[in-house]
């Protein structure tokens, strides 16, 4: 077949790697220049958090071994309490249960050349403009583009959703977080360099940030949008909400001033595909508020299921169809848990009870291993679907109920029965 | 202040008589013909149920004895159970407690008039195309028009709705229903003609039914979209389904053939508007499914809302803002309260508690009068904002609640009580 995929992010980039690697004609239009590092280059780019379904969807290309010496390995989170203790969480039980720190460009970079190798071909500096559904066809400020099949792997704004859903019955939910964010950077932190710090300040704020291969770590300032934007003296901010904070950040101000606001969107849509015509991954089908690190590995994820989809079905009608059923209804439960993970970080110093929880869960987990697994352990550090992981970990809860009411049962028989003496 | 009106729905057209009545300069660009009656016109259109909010609204701006002689009461239901059995249930206690249903056209006719006859300018066959947020000012086919203030008017799939939102960080809920619909006439009805009839056909379908003044009824079939459009012999569906109705359709197999699926969209969103230049009213603002009868009077209703908002504030971009904070809260109440309702006419007959719910509430309204009114008679013959008469059904519910579970508790007793003599 031959392809047009649109955007050279995590997901079209690695879909290019494996639809080419299955000897489709593949061509990947992307707006943006080239990422990969020139000479004029200051270098900086996000970075994110790999997780088991990243992991897996590399290897699946055969691109792992050549990943790993660019990431950092994140083996817990280290939560900055008020008063700057800074207690650390393992994130799991073994070694494979950790997340891997990845610059975005690094990580792109590497998708584009395996698949360019793989004979798939990048036009950057193409912005698609339109699209002819019929076709298909897209269309470029540089002209038309024909194909078998268009792939909009264009982000959480994508002009390929927006021009296949054009007068269609289409259901579409996007919101967006009151929260906004800012990076900054901290050059050097002086202890647990390998882990998720999270200065976890409930309704005033949180930072998390990731360790990158120099040392230095990228904090995310999440903040009321309205609050963040009305900040005149960040020095001061932090002085009063995250006074432990502000000596890790000596360029603050300037950075402050620098930086734009970051807005953070949910986008929840269907129908993903057109006809067997257009398909739709990643971000451009789903996106989610970052606070479950799931965004780029779903999107990942994707291209592994739509791949299989691909491979197995008659037509890419099917195909397409098959993959939005297998899909969607997982991305769906992915969007709450990131929902609710917003709440988790935010209050997990400040609630007693949801710590109890939490290491109650690790206890049971460590006391039945592979009988009693956690939810989190199940999203980041495993492949099981997200809504099969979210049913597990509610029929766990309810014998966790079961459990804790017996319990309380118990006790307070003893109880009666001590008195009845 | 220059304003200018997208669209010459109810909305558009009320509120042009509205703005031009308090002084405004207003222009309206309505992308379809004038609707007022030509020579080669075949007169078609839909009818709708005004109730109290629309009533109020055409009140207000000094129509309403002309549009009284264009309405046919509706002075409650008629439910055309299985077997062909019709029940009647008078829709309240008083006799302004009833629905009028009006062609929507005739409606839009006395509007458009009234708002010239006050000064406001209607520019038909003129499509807006884009807009200038800045300024602000409106693109059509035709050329560039500049305002103080736009006013998107322009129904559930708003172009200055998507154009205000563009790049902006807008929450946006977009729903269709997985059931179509499709219009139908009943030349003439055998009995209540002054009723909305009601087929409520489980999950097998729903017909509803407005009288026209010509002693005629629009009909409309309600059913999932697929099996809709699959339907290839509409006599036969029928007469399997509602064969107490075939008879009333004589040209069922020709109209069924010409007319075409509708869809029905549910429509949140916020923002509103924008810096004082932009605003939505109606089915821009908030699209809600058909079947609380709602949409068009809410809209009416808005353009009351605004008219306040704007004469008691400072400045638009206040007069805007507080009318998105007023209004909002009660659209989206009745967005739930359109869902559910949408159940509730398709199960009535089927479900026996349901009836027994609802006539407990009408009895109880009778025995209280004015201190108990059922949510239905609030929502459709009050003008009580549509939260707060959710907020007091609620309230309702609960005492009602209370009175069933402390007259079990003394069933319960009185039981104990004889057992133990
Ligand atoms: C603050 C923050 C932190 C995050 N942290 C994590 C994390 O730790 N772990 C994680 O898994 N995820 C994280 N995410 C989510 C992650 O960034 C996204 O889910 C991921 O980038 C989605 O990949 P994608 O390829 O689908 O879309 P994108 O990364 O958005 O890529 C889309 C590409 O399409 C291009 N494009 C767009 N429009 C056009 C057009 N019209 N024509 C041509 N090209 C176009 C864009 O330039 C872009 O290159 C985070 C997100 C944010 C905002
Ligand atoms: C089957 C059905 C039954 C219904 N029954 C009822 C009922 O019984 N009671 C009730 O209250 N409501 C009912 N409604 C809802 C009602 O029809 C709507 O809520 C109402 O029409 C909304 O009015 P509006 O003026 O906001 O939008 P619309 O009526 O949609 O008017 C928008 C106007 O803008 C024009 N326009 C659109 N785009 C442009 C553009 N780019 N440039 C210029 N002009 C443009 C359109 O041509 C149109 O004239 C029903 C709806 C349906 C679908």
């Amino acid at each position: 077949m031959n392809i047009v995929i649109v955007g050279a992010g995590p997901a079209g980039s690695l879909l290019a790697c494996y639809l080419a690697g299955r000897g489709h004609r593949v061509a990947v239009y992307e707006r943006r220049p080239d990422p990969r590092p020139r000479d004029d280059d200051e270098g900086r780019s996000i970075n994110l958090g790999l997780s088991a379904r990243g992991v897996k969807a590399l290897t699946d290309v055969g691109l792992i071994a050549d990943i790993w010496p660019l990431t950092v390995p994140m083996r817990g989170r280290a939560v900055h309490g008020p008063g700057g203790k800074v207690t650390f969480h393992p994130y799991g039980t073994s070694d494979d249960q950790i997340l891997h720190s990845i610059r975005r460009r690094d990580l792109v970079t590497k998708l584009i050349d395996h698949a360019t190798e793989a004979g798939a071909a990048f036009h950057f500096g193409h912005k698609v403009v339109d699209l002819d559904r019929d076709r298909p066809a897209l269309v470029t400020e540089h002209g038309t583009v024909p194909a078998d099949a268009v792939v909009g792997a264009d982000g959480a704004f994508s002009t390929v959703r927006t021009l296949m859903q054009r007068g269609a019955p289409a259901d579409f939910h996007q919101e967006f977080l009151s929260w906004g964010y800012k990076e900054l950077t901290i050059p050097k932190v002086p202890d647990y360099h390998e882990a998720l710090h999270v200065w976890p300040g409930g309704d005033d704020g949180l930072i998390v940030t990731h360790p990158n291969l120099d040392g230095s770590m990228t904090a995310t300032l999440f903040l009321p949008a309205g609050r963040l934007a009305a900040i005149t003296d960040p020095e001061a901010f932090f002085a009063e909400r995250f006074p432990d904070a502000l000596p890790l950040m000596p360029d603050l101000a300037e950075e402050f001033a620098q930086r734009p606001v970051g807005h953070l969107v949910s986008i929840r849509t269907t129908p993903w595909h057109d006809a067997g015509k257009v398909v739709l991954v990643g971000d451009a089908a789903h996106a989610v508020y970052p606070f479950y690190g799931q965004g780029m590995n779903s999107a990942l994820e994707d291209c592994t299921v739509l791949d299989r989809c691909l491979a197995a079905a008659e037509d890419p009608a099917a195909a397409f169809a098959a993959f939005e059923s297998a899909r969607r209804p997982h991305t769906d439960v992915l969007d709450e848990l990131s929902r609710r993970n917003f709440v988790e970080l935010r209050e997990q110093v400040r609630s007693p009870l949801h710590l109890l929880r939490k290491q109650a869960d690790l206890m049971l987990a460590r006391l039945l291993p592979g009988r009693w697994v956690p939810l989190y352990t199940m999203v980041s550090h495993s492949t099981t679907p997200y809504a099969d992981a979210l049913a597990r970990s509610r029929r766990q809860d309810a014998v966790l109920g079961w459990t804790a009411a017996g319990a309380a049962g118990l006790l307070a028989l003893t109880m009666l029965a001590r008195k009845g003496r």
